[in-house]
């Protein structure tokens, strides 16, 4: 925030004020919102259509830090990971709930900047912000999310329909935004011990899909657009091995997936190395890319050959195969479900991963 | 929880290992539930109906205590108070999505005994558990719950429809859980001091309202069993006068309650008495009840007053009017909307009003 920018206190302000104040400028945008803010409820009609719901929380401290996160960008990207979710389901985000919980140290103007990228998000997205819960907390800051979105019958992609022979394809590339992390990590070790400003040049890229990622809109629509659907859909929050564990467990299937297929920006690969890290680790095992990880029946390689953007890095086996990685020297390596590691130190436990 | 009982920690066993053992016996009780646990997100079909949804955030040490709060009683109000946002649009709960932030020093045990009182109250409501994010929290518990409930066009209660001459309704009675509270905090500094342990006896019942409430489906569904239809509704968790606030000024109407038809509980007026509280203080500004607070046409007068645990306690007047409280010695005193003070000291602002 500006340094002259005028400062009000949650405690001066109160609850209905506040809510006025976020909420004021909020339009609706689809069809299926018959009411947002202001009741008890909000009401959908989705009619003849499906619906996919979906839910996020943010802890301050484990999935962000504000010395770090610009405001703006922890509002966008906590919308984001949430129509992310919601385009994994081969569907489109129609509108999002918000509960935001802050301590009261956290001025009125600190909150509207998370709500400005909330907005931003749900503009850019197509979503309407329809309701939710301000509400303080003693400690840190947490934000919970729940995104809802529209499907055709029919259309909707799950985790456990992958088929054997399948093509396996991600979308974009991966691995950036955890390397984004490590070097806001750096800095932020550099600067508290010496005070030296942080120097990102050349390190835009990586940044930016750490802090503000984006959701595949893109890519679901141009699958759609190419009358291709997914026999199976995920998104890339955890990290590839783990995706692949959900997709190949629920199936019933195996995968094998080529070391020299998998995207990674020059970016990403330059960072790891001064780091010491493998790439490949920070791309199977990373997480928070935010991309989109899909299967689909192999007589359709031609046509997702051609899909901007889109990689394809393996394919679907039987289950007694497991979940293999081939590697560029022809080695196959069993790919572990690294999993989401919350509960133990996050940052840690992905770096004993390397 | 039993002194013998495994403890588990949350590390060891893992976020896949959590979700299965949390979600392994939800059931599916709805036809609008498609897709439950275990994707991207959850899927609904709610054909012809319309679907309200409405969220709450609880945050330990904002909206309970560790201290006095039971697991399981604290994952029953968490659902109830969702379910009871419902029944306040004159809808059905159906889905319910539950968001769980937990410190690494929680066990698995105990994670599972919040889930029990929220499956608990599901089954109670009828509602699906059909998704939700469990993840760490560096410090506090935080629950961010996620209701959706089905409505018939055209059967939805607002807040901003209630019109001149309307009934006042209020199901239930007030001030209970706010002088549960009281008690609780009471009894929780006289252990700290002294090591005594509590004595609840006389006032089990409003420490139940503040443990475990309960939403007033039954009161929705006698409504519409008499075919009588809201002109307005909300239901009563800030306290009467914040929530008569919200439907007078949404409505841009004024009214008028009568102290003397306000629905006080004896062991409220009794524990009150021992705070040297004012009993109708408690009622107007105390907050939790989850009752049901509405208005009708002054037409059904004879329908409503013969619904069961329904009491008429004043009318709808002119804006220009303002919102009154007429007392027992018959003068009018102005209704102050308290509003929620959680940006404040809550304990403290709540006693400030007396």
């Amino acid at each position: 925030m500006d340094a002259d920018k005028k400062i009000t206190t949650l405690a001066e302000i109160g609850e209905f004020a506040l809510i006025d104040r976020l909420t004021k400028d909020v339009n609706i945008q689809n069809k299926s919102t018959i009411k947002g803010v202001g009741d008890d409820a909000a009401i959908l009609d989705y009619k003849d259509k499906q619906l996919v719901i979906t839910t996020d929380m943010l802890m301050e401290g484990i999935h962000f830090s504000l010395v770090y996160a610009p405001l703006k960008h922890l509002g966008y990207k906590a919308a984001v990971v949430n129509f992310s979710d919601v385009y994994a389901m081969n569907a489109h985000p129609k509108q999002l709930i918000v509960s935001l919980a802050i301590s009261s140290k956290f001025s009125v103007e600190a909150v509207e900047e998370i709500y400005e990228g909330i907005k931003l998000a749900c503009n850019k997205y197509q979503a309407d912000l329809i309701g939710g819960d301000t509400t303080s907390s003693l400690t840190g800051l947490a934000l919970s999310l729940t995104a809802i979105g529209e499907t055709k019958k029919g259309q909707t992609a799950f985790r456990n329909t992958a088929k054997k022979n399948d093509l396996i394809c991600v979308s974009g590339n991966l691995g950036a935004a955890y390397v984004g992390l490590q070097l806001l990590e750096r800095e932020k070790k550099v600067f508290a011990e010496s005070n030296v400003q942080p120097d990102f040049s050349g390190y835009e890229y990586i940044l930016e899909r750490q802090l503000k990622p984006e959701a595949r809109k893109d890519v679901v629509e141009a699958l759609q657009k190419d009358g291709i659907k997914p026999t199976s859909m995920i998104d890339v929050s955890d990290g590839l091995s783990s995706e692949l564990f959900h997709i190949c467990t629920q199936s019933g299937v195996g995968c094998r997936i080529y070391s020299e297929k998998i995207p990674i920006h020059t970016q990403t690969a330059k960072m790891a190395d001064e780091f010491n890290m493998d790439p490949l680790v920070c791309a199977l095992n990373g997480g928070e890319d935010y991309e989109l990880l899909f299967t689909v029946p192999v007589k359709q390689f031609e046509k997702i050959d051609k899909v901007e953007d889109v990689s394809i890095i393996g394919h679907i086996t039987d289950k007694t195969e497991g979940l293999k990685l081939q590697t560029a020297s022809d080695h196959l390596v069993d790919l572990k479900a690294q999993g989401w590691t919350s509960f133990a130190d996050h940052q840690e436990e992905n770096a004993d991963s390397k």
